[in-house]
């Protein structure tokens, strides 16, 4: 019986796996010396854990399934709900400021399209426990140091930049109530994404009066902090969060890494529960979806049933990314190439003890080593040898009757009749 | 709203996965010397494909789900299948022998306990193309070399190995139907779970006659595999499998892996698509469930719809080997530590461009590298600086309006001060 694999989902051939582990082992590396250390949580939560504050558009996307206790369960569609849970459980226990990452495998039942599957990997790094808005700068440097370090530059990627709050205060003072805010954010994160009249016929539902919406699609047209207080008179809220948007992009100069970022006012992030700060990595065409996105969720900790604590974080999928760095001719030649240290040929089956016993001893000693199972003839051997990249053969034929073996360097073809405790002696050294 | 974890699944805190990873990297480490590549597929696939053959025990703990599309799916229990269909679907340009090895993220709806989680990682390798019984005897080199590396000794664990060949020929010999041979598998495999009572009452209602239950009880009993024909007297398909243990047993000793070894004829393993070789991998002290185990499998590339394709291979799981390597006080000593190669402390708040300067260069230049968020006390941000482990400390203040900052070596305490053009080109040799 043949049975395909589920739409959506991948399945990772050697080559693959290769890629796979490449991007994610680059992940690994930046978050380490960027500071962060690594946790996991489990693949699936309580349903509701994902219903609080997450946003109508994230439920949608859930794969649910009932265990045999009748507990309703969820895949995790991300992992900030899990981190929300994992710290309020040790907040009195672990030093603050808290800097941790993971590299979540995450589930979304949604139609598959290009860079969107329904499971795929996912960065995330946070700070926990710093308000100051460095701690946001430091979470773009170091998306910006993983993205630098695998060959992409500033023509190739952009990191659009805004802040909630801001938004939040320009839209009051505009004359949107509070309690519309949420609602009104979901419309103006399409912006990028619809053609001008779709998005201002979805506006117009939202806010029926037109002189607010004139004032809003103004808002939208400005494309610099200093033309937002051209276009609006701002209150003491906006003119914080104005200035903080202002040090922020002061921090990303001295960090080096201005020439990658953007104010862009209609960058607005689709979860609930940003609060501050907001930022989604594109590539500069604008033909794929976000690389990936952040922010600061100054208040989801208290929504999870812990004390009020600032954090700020992104997640980085592995699809686009993926898609980006082929299409920039970045991802194949990064690639780690297999290799054997040894490929043990066993020329006649009268040798196979010692070709058994060797290969083993190769690899107890740390080498990569494999051998032939039948004693083919010599070229086949070489040629399997050479498929797998081996650097070295060794060659046991009836030479092993004076205790001696072949080895042949497989990068020069050069070889020599070397004596065996003297191989196992340089193996050593 | 505070929301617990789901019972039988575990968080990773930083401590919990540095011991994940120190358990993981090294099957990936020893797997890679032994020739293997690694591969994954999908953590759900279609509920059907997990029922092929898999036996009932495996299809009643699975965690199944319903997409929106309707599809009947289950998260993976084990990634045999997974690799059959993987195999199955490249089967044409796959170059044989296929060695590969993969770390799953598996999932059990059962009852949590001891050594038994309802999420797991489990390790495989799997050689398919070798009907040879020396790919089994790599197979059980391979998590012996991975098992010897991490510190345990034949004192602690034994590898118990059969063959479910044998012993399908030796029952049929006694007048066991072939039809009647899965359903006894199930009850010989409990044997050593079982008081003997119990295991005598079970075994009754599979096989009412007394005679040939006598003659079960009788094989069952033996200790060793020239005790077999003195028990009974072999077919010629036994005479055969017989010698292919003492061939097996053979290459083990080549290997260097002979101690860790040895027969035990109710090794029968619970799947029930084992077709030769089987063993299992236990504590000497017998006090905890396998480690792991496998075996040849030569009929589960035909039974997924491909041609019929010898392979054999095993799993591990993650759990019970962490719990041993406790006891025997292995784990803890061999955790590689966290570690900062440089904490940039701020003296004053004057100077933080500066620090956030340095911090971020010291990054793009591949150091791990943390800094004080806040210009507080010096001996505060240097108590903070040691709980990193930090290696040296950038000590920035007055001295840095001159060019000049203090490097503090945190292991001697011995501190100098240098230039900043010196500390950066020092840097980069």
């Amino acid at each position: 019986m043949k049975i395909p694999p589920v739409k959506g989902t991948r399945d990772f051939y050697p080559p693959d796996m290769a890629r796979r582990n490449w991007i994610i082992d680059g992940w690994k590396r930046v978050s380490v010396r960027n500071g962060f250390e690594e946790y996991d949580g489990p693949i699936f939560e309580y349903l509701k854990m994902f219903q609080i504050k997450s946003g109508d558009e994230i439920v949608e996307q859930l794969f649910s399934l009932t265990d045999r206790g009748g507990r309703e369960l969820a895949l995790r569609p991300e992992i900030t709900p899990t981190l929300a849970r994992m710290v309020n459980q040790q907040i009195n226990s672990l030093p603050r400021p808290i800097k941790w990452f993971s590299v979540p495998r995450l589930f979304r039942a949604e139609r598959p399209q290009k860079g969107r599957l329904r499971e795929f990997f996912q960065w995330n790094i946070d700070i926990i426990g710093v308000d100051d808005v460095l701690a946001d700068a430091e979470t773009i440097f170091c998306a910006l140091d993983y993205l630098q370090e695998v060959g992409l530059t500033p023509n190739d990627i952009v990191v659009k930049i805004s802040s909630r709050e801001m938004l939040a205060a320009l839209l009051q003072s505009i004359g949107i109530a509070e309690g519309e805010l949420e609602d009104l954010y979901v419309v103006l994160d399409k912006r990028s994404r619809l053609p001008g009249d779709t998005f201002e016929q979805m506006l117009a539902e939202k806010v029926p009066d037109e002189n607010k919406r004139k004032k809003i699609l103004g808002l939208m047209a400005v494309e610099s902090i200093e033309q937002i207080s051209d276009c609006l008179e701002l209150n003491e809220t906006a003119r914080e969060s104005v200035d903080e948007l202002k040090r922020l992009f002061g921090l990303l100069e001295v960090m080096g890494v201005a020439d990658f970022c953007m104010f862009d006012i209609s960058t607005v992030r689709g979860l609930a529960y940003y609060t501050g700060i907001v930022y989604e990595i594109y590539d500069r065409g604008g033909e794929l979806r976000a690389i990936g996105g952040g922010g600061r969720y100054d208040n989801l900790l208290r929504q999870f049933g812990g004390p009020a604590i600032p954090a700020t974080g992104f997640g980085i999928g592995d699809s686009v990314l993926a898609i980006l760095l082929e299409e920039k001719g970045l991802l194949e030649k990064q690639l780690p190439s297999r290799k054997l240290d040894y490929f043990v040929v066993c020329v006649d089956e009268v040798y196979r003890e010692t070709a058994v016993k060797l290969t083993m001893k190769l690899r107890s000693a740390g080498f990569a080593a494999n051998f032939s199972y039948k004693a083919a003839k010599l070229s086949k051997q070489l040629k399997q040898a050479s498929e797998q990249n081996a650097g070295r053969c060794v060659i046991i034929g009836s030479e092993i009757e004076n205790d001696q073996l072949i080895v042949k360097n497989m990068a020069t073809g050069k070889q020599e009749l070397i004596k065996l405790d003297k191989f196992f002696a340089e193996l050593k050294s």
